[in-house]
């Protein structure tokens, strides 16, 4: 903290500094990096896909404080060098399998780069009358492509809104859900509404219900099946909702899901939707990462039934090329968003909204400010063009269909889970190495199965991660960061092949050596 | 969408398309778009500031449907220079003094840029360990800089976290404040709960109550008057919490802002939080504009008394150069934030979660994916030194001085509410022009400063908007977009006070003319 003495010191140097939007100055340092970042994807195959750093490790290279004077450019693309890129999960590294691909592009980088470099903030209209004009335009023409029911674009009385995530499209929807029918039924009875799910449901469902007030035991997970493929069963869904009316609450809100988090599952929308139709519930379907993949006609089906709902979502950060964050929702009827979100202030009046010829984003969403998030999108759409689009999720699902026949056709592993779009869920097949049938159960082959995935991860060489689906403890592997190609899958099936093979050479003891194989086995086991 | 035929027309070129982040193309597009926005810079000065187009501009310049192939990135930018500039209300405009400044910068861009260039998504530690770690440091290097308690610290067994925007913190505090409450007296007691601002505190509090659930009617916007300077009285807290606790409700959450959006007034917070601490009611302060100006020695008794508060929030995109969005939010207890937010599905464990050694900051805000954003507020700290940073925030202010000093001078003008940071609130003096005393009442002088308001921004050349405080319509001059010099200033003034000339021209009418005059009077009262 400056004393009296600083300030003056200070106030003398106000005149003299520079710019901070110095437009030759902004010209000098973004060129600069613009290069930094290019040679960054040169070089990203070559660091550690997951970040093999120790906790509070970056406290140990900076300072306790922020600088008092300027430091250049430079500098700090060295200290962005040393100390943030090791520390960096590399997340558009070819070999990033893990979670679902964060799908960045040229394209998705220049969008991003016009919306910064304008910086409005575009929560009416009139702040910013293009941002809102591209957005509704572009969600119109993304509806098209996805072969959206008319109801659902501007063009058919719905529409189309960027949200950042599929937590937030939830979260407005069960709030606009939620008010709709309270508005009927009274206030005070948010205690007796209900909201359903399956097991396999993103977790954003329960934490947004929550956050929007709903009871949290009146959160349904419903139980999925193997043999429904891990899909949410109408019967199931039907008989909740009969219990629910029984005990005198009131149901709510569906969320559905095309392609879960766990197992990419798809929930039979058809179905879910008929049934809730029956009680009036809102239907939301949560396409988050699978949606991208209904571009392609021969993927389409796979949302079948999106008629019966009222809102659905996807992220088009996750594998449509917008980088973060770019949830791509639409509704049927916004006017319930704007009945739940809408604010009014006279400090935001104006002659343009009192026309009511326009649309104010600011009613659709959480939060007041926004970002021009359609350029990006835009900007993707007309520099791939649709059929390039297509083409490039195709060759994605090709490589998971690619991997896929790696994993099956060596008898140690096994594929758990019916692949739909570019991720393979498979594991180890039990029995393992030298163990016997007997003591393969499944605690065993899940807890050798995660030695595994720690094994292929510390290499640094892939990144995969896992899920537990019916019990079974799986690893996924997600096709879609955008520098992936064939060779980079080949590559990463060599890695989980020999850390499978050295994993398993544990357990290949001579019976006599029983014990040694039984400390092995435990050690597996319990860690 | 295709037919059979098309898509093994278009699965045969799979791989010969681009890939969509080919590092070369991405250097040659990404060079190209950086001299397009410096280009921008150059000329922002010249475009009419707020943006001249009608409603449906745009849907008469894009086609119906998105493109089938490719276009280049030069028809892109041509679009953008012909059909999205014309749109744009500019921001970055040195003529923009409307709403609160978006205050970007060359150190906030490149932040940026690097943030979408690794596209990570920082939900937890282990997706990214440096964003975390970054996070976690240039939070503690900025409260530092505003002098906030150790309590808000990491180093003192607090923490700050970057939300979007204040609703975002808002809703996530007031979700705290609620779990932690209901967790004790009961989930059903949720329509007992009471939340507290006042008649000024922005719209995001009410929105975000009611997001969360909170009775609509339970929203208290308690009254401030002219001799408080629109400051929430701690007198007029305590009477309203004595009201509500006599009913049997229950007080949850406090609001108070430093910064009005309306008049940049100041709530008097160690009053407010001695009030609130006698029923244990949360605090959150909202500085969103004025939180940077804190970090000068001059200024930063206006958040004296935070040391009461739970929670504190400021805009870094408002007023502190990082650009849209990065609201920085601190918490005395994060683990409120944690229980209310959290969630642990199978899919995200992880040993560095397990060993609880780390942030995982997906539990402190609404969403599960989140943006690299303590990039640019790092780079901004290091680009420019905590001294240049509060010398511009002092510029700012000065240039506000000049303005209002202006606005006295002229006796047809006056200041409506005394001057805190760098916004003025001024309007037309009555009697006006012509008009009798008793033809200026408030009704008559509002009218005619929005025609006033409307005027200047018609010219293009200027942007300002407008509040009602106390009954009294005003225009808001903020100064704060980071092109703006003081010539800008003395220019807006000269526009001012050219539009105010033609309009009070019309009530300059002879005595004998006094029918001619009420007409005219009418049609600027009624429109």
């Amino acid at each position: 903290m400056g004393s009296i003495h600083d300030v003056a010191l200070e106030n003398n140097n106000v005149a003299c500094q520079p710019n901070p939007l110095d437009p030759e100055e902004f010209r000098r340092q973004s060129h600069m990096m613009v290069d930094f970042i290019a040679d960054y994807y040169h070089n990203v195959d070559k660091y550690p896909v997951l970040s093999q750093v120790s906790p509070g490790y970056l406290r140990e290279c900076l300072p306790d404080s922020a600088p008092n004077h300027a430091e250049p450019i430079e500098a700090i693309l060295q200290d962005v060098r040393n100390h943030i890129i090791p520390g960096i999960t590399h997340w558009q590294s070819p070999n990033y399998y893990a979670y679902f691909p964060s799908s960045g592009s040229i394209a998705g980088f220049l969008g991003e780069m016009l919306s910064v470099g304008f910086n409005v903030v575009g929560f009416n209209w009139m702040s910013s009358p293009a941002a809102t004009e591209l957005e509704t335009i572009v969600m119109d023409w993304l509806g098209k492509i996805l072969n959206l029911p008319k109801q659902f674009l501007f063009s058919g009385g719905g529409g189309g809104v960027l949200q950042g995530t599929t937590c937030e499209a939830i979260l407005c929807t069960v709030t606009a859900a939620r008010d709709k029918v309270l508005n009927k039924i009274g206030r005070d009875r948010i205690g007796d509404l209900v909201v359903y799910c399956s097991d396999q449901t993103h977790c954003a469902l329960k934490k947004a219900a929550q956050i929007a007030g709903i009871h949290p035991d009146n959160i349904r997970a419903l139980q999925t099946r193997r043999s429904d493929a891990f899909g949410l069963c109408p019967e199931t869904l039907r008989s909740a909702l009969a219990d629910d009316v029984s005990e005198g609450l009131v149901p709510l809100y569906l969320c559905a899901t095309v392609g879960t988090t766990s197992s990419t599952a798809v929930d039979p929308l058809r179905g879910l939707c008929e049934v809730a139709a029956e009680h009036d519930i809102w239907v939301h379907i949560d396409a988050a990462y699978a949606g991208s993949a209904c571009i392609c006609p021969e993927f389409r089906h796979f949302i079948d039934g999106v008629e019966g709902a009222n809102s659905f979502s996807f992220n088009a950060h996750k594998w449509f090329f917008t980088t973060l964050d770019c949830c791509c929702m639409w509704v049927k009827e916004p006017q319930h968003l704007v009945n739940a979100l809408s604010t009014n202030p006279e400090y935001l009046r104006n002659n343009a909204t009192e026309s009511k010829k326009v649309v104010d984003y600011k009613d659709w969403q959480i939060a007041l400010s926004r970002r021009f998030r359609s350029l990006k999108l835009w900007m993707v759409l007309r520099s791939y063009g649709v059929a390039n689009l297509r083409n490039s999720i195709r060759s994605h699902v090709n490589m998971a269909e690619l991997f896929e026949e790696l994993v099956t056709k060596d008898e140690r592993f096994e594929v758990v889970v019916p692949r739909n779009f570019s991720m393979v869920c498979f594991r180890l097949r039990p029995p393992l190495g030298g163990l016997s049938a007997r003591d393969c159960g499944l605690e065993t082959t899940n807890a050798i199965t995660k030695r595994l995935l720690d094994a292929v991860n510390a290499t640094g060489k892939v990144f995969v991660t896992h899920a537990v689906v019916g019990g079974v403890y799986l690893i996924r592997f997600a096709v879609g960061s955008p520098l992936t190609e064939e060779r980079h899958v080949r590559s990463a099936w060599m890695v989980v092949r020999e850390q499978a093979e050295a994993l398993l050479a544990e357990f290949k003891v001579h019976p006599v050596m029983q014990e040694q194989a039984d400390a092995v086995l435990t050690q597996a086991v319990h860690g």
